[in-house]
């Protein structure tokens, strides 16, 4: 998460939180992404978030989650050796990690599952969103999410990658699909989009009401540099470009039912994962038709003047809470340069998993028409 | 875990550790399960295992792996703010789940990936096994391991499935697969086979070493009724029975390009899922030809008699640290009776994961002949 976002947030929300802690709602529920069986962590319909840590003989458990003054919610020692907390005030809706302090060390919380974030698996919580139906699991068919390890000489290992095949896709076998590479955050994996991002769910929904043209998705981990906090900007994308351009997309054509083309090709990714589509597709102009970044920079017309054939679309998103403004402004300004492009920005979210939920929904039926 | 096999492997392994310790080799390594970067918890080339977790304010850290007289491994405060500690004596090889009690709360190890098991994801640690290379990670074509959300009318909810294919699933769209259908054990899921069972890996391999024919795994999640502790002895197996049979295989048949008889389709199990494996053969006589019972019971020659088509393999498996002379005896009983039945022990194992790796590495080249 990009530090100067993250702070704003924090500033806003606490003051939301200040002024609503006085009627905090008692209709606090398990978070749908808690273990099988586990009471806690919950949430309730304001968006509060509650915790409950067993720690008979600990002086001290934190969560980081929950705005409160140092940054989290301190929780209190009740009578059965557990520790209670609620956040001071409403989250936004949607994903957050995090993670527990107990006597200082870093834990997961034992009640929630983990997803991968800020390089370690990490506590996840859910805030019911009003708009939560675009990605709940339904019964409708359903596309598969395929684990696959292709070789990358490149990096000399095997590498992985998940790719989402829609509910059809073993029904007729003379079918082939364009394809949408789809790219995770800085300290998040190959796992994140499925995982916390329910990409799999949102495509079922989308195809079963006809919104949409089916279409494959390939998630890899981009990641092949040591990138630690702050070294971001020294980014090189050459190691990661050549895994994907060059023996992932290869190894998708040939393992997969694909449109091997240009035109049926587009990448997109979110923060990081959106740096690294602008990079691959200006030094790629031959390989996709559609560019998304999902909180992750703009395109400006002179970035695509040396491109022979224009994108199909260049899609720019951003939560209200991040910099809607500018991403709004570099459509306009690529449209009036001659571009299609489209710009998204989600209600209420800042540089989060339901900003790019909703970013990934509004994509979707602009890919491949 | 049967509790009674725990038992007599931790005195066993206690002993061992106790004549060990003076002599502890200090080649310790990071182990393969550990998280990304992450440097404990380590083993060395002895199968000792060494934990290093931070917890500055804690006043007790303790690791339940280890084999100590509390069952576990209590960890010492260093200057640092991290208890570390070594566990008393040499683990077996292979795959054990752990969790550390921090203050008497329980948490799981940041340093370690995390593995479905007594019923939450539980750390997960790795002994390397002298003959590790047949679940090793090798560049060799890779089957894939695909998430499927199938309807289940009888639960009324989606339920998930991950279903193996072969490397050459994907080359020639005119070929049939036959399917096992593999069971993961109490307190597991779905994901246990895959993630610390490694059943792709070892798949790929038998494919590239053309040690077997190529076929199909499905492994769904086998607890659709409550199931506590103690509980499984009045376990029902109808309702699981329900869903596998009239719901996933239907589904499996469907959507993967199967061989839909009954001379191509085998079930097995390890610890509880070998007892739904006996139950549901013995009840639904014409969907299986090939059962494998792995640390999971037994067989005897009156279970199949009203059999009318005889199984075309009973395979019956365990650690030697189990009862391997029970497993023989009925494998010589059925073999006598005029039954293919084969047994196989994994030596120096218990009723844990490295148990079930090496059942089905023997297990796969006698199905579908």
């Amino acid at each position: 998460m990009n530090r100067k976002v993250r702070t704003l947030t924090i500033a806003f929300a606490f003051l939301t939180g200040a002024v609503a802690a006085q009627e905090v709602k008692d209709d606090f529920k398990p978070s749908i992404f808690n273990q099988s069986g586990q009471l806690y962590p919950q949430v309730n319909s304001q968006g509060y978030a509650r915790f409950k840590i067993k720690a008979p003989m600990a002086d001290s458990v934190r969560v980081s989650l929950g705005l409160g003054g140092s940054g989290g919610t301190i929780l209190a020692r009740d009578a059965d050796g557990f520790f209670i907390g609620t956040t001071a005030g409403p989250m936004d809706e949607g994903f957050h990690y995090y993670h527990v302090m107990v006597d200082n060390g870093m834990f997961n919380d034992p009640g929630a599952l983990n997803f991968y974030g800020s390089t370690r698996w990490e506590s996840g919580i859910e805030i019911p969103a009003q708009d939560r139906d675009f990605y709940a699991l339904k019964d409708v068919p359903h596309g598969q999410v395929s684990q696959v390890l292709f070789p990358s000489k490149s990096t000399g290992i095997t590498r992985r990658a998940f790719v989402y095949t829609p509910p059809d896709y073993e029904k007729d076998m003379k079918k082939h699909y364009p394809v949408l590479y789809l790219q995770h955050g800085w300290g998040e994996d190959e796992t994140a989009w499925s995982n916390q991002g329910f990409a799999n769910l949102i495509m079922d929904n989308l195809i079963a009401h006809g919104e949409i043209k089916p279409f494959i998705i390939v998630m890899t981990y981009g990641m092949t540099n040591e990138i630690k906090w702050g070294g971001i900007r020294n980014f090189k994308i050459d190691s990661f470009q050549t895994v994907l351009v060059n023996e992932l997309i290869p190894y998708v054509d040939s393992h997969f039912r694909t449109l091997p083309d240009q035109l049926s090709r587009a990448m997109a990714g979110l923060s990081m994962g959106g740096m690294e589509t602008k990079k691959i597709a200006l030094a790629n102009p031959g390989v996709f038709s559609y560019y998304g970044l999902l909180s992750g920079g703009t395109f400006a017309p002179d970035d695509l003047k040396t491109d022979q054939q224009k994108p199909k679309l260049v899609f720019l998103s951003c939560g209200s809470k991040e910099n809607p403004a500018n991403v709004k402004k570099a459509a306009d300004e690529l449209k009036t340069a001659g571009f299609n492009a489209v710009s998204y920005v989600s209600p209420g979210t800042a540089h989060e998993f339901l900003t790019w939920r909703r970013s990934l929904k509004a994509m979707a039926p602009l890919l491949f028409r």
